[in-house]
């Protein structure tokens, strides 16, 4: 089997990522690449995605300056999934401010916010 | 807002879920939930996913043993995302034998396995 990138056929031209601090182990978010996001990260080792929202290529922290300094790249059994290990400057993944994406904890049938907000939203995105 | 579960419509009735470990913070897998999964999870303590390829109900151990605990369930800021932390029965995650399913690092352009094999899958798939 040749030595390739992550199989971006298999989810019609898209791979999930998931991210995480490179330190604390803390799980940040859950993104998307596709073969082009994945060659920038391995060109400018910053984290690269592609927005399914604005369905363009995503330098994330383009706009915050929180860009993911990407210290190992793991790939999944099925190759389909990558895992991102990263250093996040500003010490914040989520546009909310938190440090991760995943601030809300299920608790007895209702989701319960846990997780400090590092920056407040509106002094990031002007 | 009603406090709900996931939002599985945006992803056509899937939400990825992040499995990690929960004591060693070792992200083990990525899987997707539809609802019944989800709420067979928060039935059983097990963790049940939607198996794409079988188009069925997966209760993850169900062959294996290696069933995973679930101690936490986090959602992300899109509502779309589901974090599970979990005790891993077994010590595996992977139907290869690792611990993660994410054993193979990206070393100089190249997949290079990295991981200590729990089990050998003959001696638990037969």
């Amino acid at each position: 089997m040749a030595v390739t990138g992550p199989d971006f056929d298999k989810g019609e031209g898209l791979a999930p990522a998931v991210v995480q601090d490179d330190r604390s182990g803390e799980v940040l978010m859950l993104a998307y690449m596709n073969e082009e996001a994945w060659l920038k990260t391995l060109e400018t080792g910053k984290a690269h995605y592609w927005s399914r929202s604005r369905q363009s290529l995503w330098l994330k922290g383009e706009t915050s300056g929180h860009v993911q300094l990407v210290s190992e790249i793991r790939l999944d059994c099925d190759n389909d999934t990558i895992l991102l290990k990263v250093r996040q400057v500003g010490g914040a993944a989520c546009h909310a401010g938190y440090s991760s994406c995943f601030y809300r904890k299920w608790v007895d049938g209702a989701w319960v916010t846990e997780g400090e907000r590092v920056f407040d939203p509106k002094d990031v995105y002007r």
